[in-house]
């Protein structure tokens, strides 16, 4: 592993999405992480309304973005690219061993436990909102998801973030909770104001603003 | 970090839960993984059907199992812990720079591409399937599912393991699939047989058999 820097960082992003999309893409946490430890990175563009060329993937299994490539070699899943960023940069992952080991399993938390029960209640609603099952459906989910959202809450009690100082758990947990919190986020005061903190950082609007300047494709043909 | 075999592993574990999660219960990836170094552990004992010590959220925040504790630090979030093991023991992950690269990436596709599509699938019929919305409620959630799974198969191919040598993605991968692979998994000959592969491993029956063990508490009382 080299120094990030000077890594020939290239992550896939896209070049148009659909309007609701816009901001919401997972290459703004890698694109964030990259911002906080101010590391350069170029862009290969994809259409998400046109067929990606069949060779991307053997980069990217699933036809998403982001996918990630530096000198040492090639990832997917912007949780791995996250923790990989993490491991060579400090700014980005705790270099205390123990502190560290925590940050790992908050990363963990906010793709594994937190994202999965949030998602549903929120997607559910926006893609199949017309349907008769999909109110039932949802509040069958909604229990869990608020049990789950209370124990974040009082894991991060009144901390500034989750372990130790800023990391890339704080990057995924934020993104999770600004995807995905709904309504459900408002019953926590300690969480709406991390989610704040976290999106207040310079780095995340400079994230934000290359993804959404990316975004320079044409619709696809109707 | 020290040497994995005398870090003076603690994980925690049931010593009941209801039949359906017999040999289910997500220690049982970390027990694999720790079988498969050769590391020995020991495990710390809870109740499913009881309240668990408040203490306990200060380790695992979500009161599941496993949380993870070594010389180092503490964990939780089963991904992590096994991330944690493999980067101390080549047996769990490669030591080849790019095929670790891959092999993160798989291990974070098991748990955040893959199982969040398949365990509604999975779940939702055994907990309310005598609902009139659950059905259709699968029926929306299966397209998204059967074309996850197949760019799975895809990149799978031919080889046996995900990433180089058998590691880490793949305790977790062959976890989500025997869990929550369905009938899905029955289109795919070649993840059918991967999984196979993967619960052959004597490590794996050592694992499941050290959790179906530790089984001895009483039922809650009524």
């Amino acid at each position: 592993m080299g120094d990030l820097a000077s890594a020939n960082i290239t992550i896939s992003a896209f070049e148009w999405v659909p309007e609701f999309a816009r901001g919401q893409v997972r290459d703004l946490t890698v694109r964030w992480a990259l911002e906080e430890a101010g590391v350069p990175y170029r862009t290969l563009l994809l259409h998400a309304g046109s067929a990606r060329p069949e060779s991307y993937l053997s980069w990217q299994p699933f036809d998403q973005v982001p996918a990630y490539r530096d000198d040492t070699g090639e990832m997917f899943e912007s949780g791995a690219i996250l923790l990989h960023l993490g491991r060579q940069e400090e700014r980005l992952l705790p270099a205390d061993p123990a502190t560290r080991m925590q940050a790992e399993s908050w990363l963990f938390a906010a793709i594994s436990s937190v994202e999965p029960v949030l998602r549903p209640i929120t997607l559910m609603p926006l893609f199949s909102g017309d349907k008769e099952w999909c109110a039932p459906a949802v509040a069958s989910m909604l229990p869990t998801a608020e049990k789950r959202l209370s124990r974040v809450a009082e894991a991060l009690g009144d901390k500034d973030w989750f372990a130790g100082e800023f990391s890339v758990a704080d990057i995924m947990m934020a993104f999770v909770l600004r995807s995905f919190g709904g309504q459900l986020i408002n019953d926590h005061a300690n969480l709406l104001a991390f989610r704040e903190r976290a999106l207040d950082r310079p780095a995340f609007a400079r994230a934000l603003q290359a993804q959404l300047d990316d975004l320079t494709g044409e619709p696809p043909h109707a």
